[in-house]
């Protein structure tokens, strides 16, 4: 991570890159966040979701930059990472497929997910932990609000114990299989998906 | 691919690994495969699912590794790769967490997919394409039959002209963003997710 800082190449890009990432601390982060949704919309020529995809404790670059790529195809709002570092690796960037150019990435470091989901929650967000807990909702069962913040565990840890209090609701996927459980970018995509699946139906019924 | 086959570690896991591994062309192909479904369904403990992940078209050893694990994690009952040396490659394994130890997998050369296919539409299986056409039904709208084999494209060409004649149906996944595509795996992982979704929705009402 950080290894390609040097080459001129990846400096412009890191340039360019640079203007669609959005400050989480700074005077009036919502209106920012606000802006790019607007602006992102209008790109895509249609209404965009409120979901929020927060990946602050992966470490992956393969995952973050799959999951990169996933949000953006689903027109996710913003994908929160723990260190924007990790766009500048060359694993991240084979996975991405340059979606970090258009999707809004949000630094958030581990230590500071407590603070932000917070905020999130304040601002009308329901916070979704993506884990097998005793109390999790089955995906099957689950019916997404449409403002969704979704955090996804580290690969090895899952979430840790101090950010569980903070969820307002956990949800598993339901496994059938021997093996334990889904790699961590699979896992997001497959609740990215069913949160768009939900509001696709949702518009359908509306129409 | 095949280069770790002289390593006398790899060699003594394929030795392990050869015996769950079903041919497909010998004298009673579906009876093998109604074994391994019983087999592996006395080892879940539970019935087994009849989804069948055709993946002969893939080339990259982490999308098949990836997709081995997902599609075991779902109980789907095989996993069919365009050849068995992918197994031994290190990038699969590193994907797989030796889910290729528990999932039946078949080995259909892409040459004999047309044979394939008319086989398994013999047996009562629904042929499902993932891939974008004029004529795919949305994810969100379709309804997976109990019995469904999927098809998946290549990671470049998608699934050739010739094959999609010999489809029943192509399905395609909604996608709002400006990146053109999900990755193989990820578009696999939604289908087989909500051929389980559905499947699990079913035995519910039935209860």
């Amino acid at each position: 991570i950080g290894s390609h800082l040097a080459e001129a190449d990846s400096q412009t890009e890191w340039t360019d890159v640079q203007k669609k990432i959005i400050p989480w601390k700074n005077s009036t982060p919502s209106l920012d966040l606000e802006m790019a949704f607007q602006d992102r919309a209008a790109k895509l020529g249609k209404s965009n979701s409120r979901l929020i995809v927060v990946a602050s404790l992966i470490d992956k670059p393969t995952n973050l930059g799959g999951l990169c790529r996933t949000s953006e195809i689903f027109g996710a709002s913003a994908l929160v990472v723990g260190s924007l570092h990790y766009i500048q690796d060359k694993q991240f960037q084979h996975l991405s497929v340059s979606a970090e150019q258009w999707l809004p990435l949000v630094e958030v470091k581990p230590s500071q997910l407590v603070d932000y989901l917070q905020q999130k929650k304040t601002e009308g967000y329901t916070i979704i932990g993506v884990e097998q807990t005793a109390k999790s909702f089955d995906l099957t069962e689950y019916c997404f609000p449409e403002k969704s913040l979704l955090l996804l565990g580290n690969e090895h840890e899952g979430i840790p114990a101090n950010l569980i209090h903070h969820l307002d609701v956990c949800v598993e996927i339901p496994q059938q299989g021997i093996i334990r459980s889904l790699n961590v970018h699979v896992s997001g995509a497959l609740l990215i998906w069913e949160y768009t699946r939900q509001q696709v139906i949702k518009q359908k019924q509306q129409q």
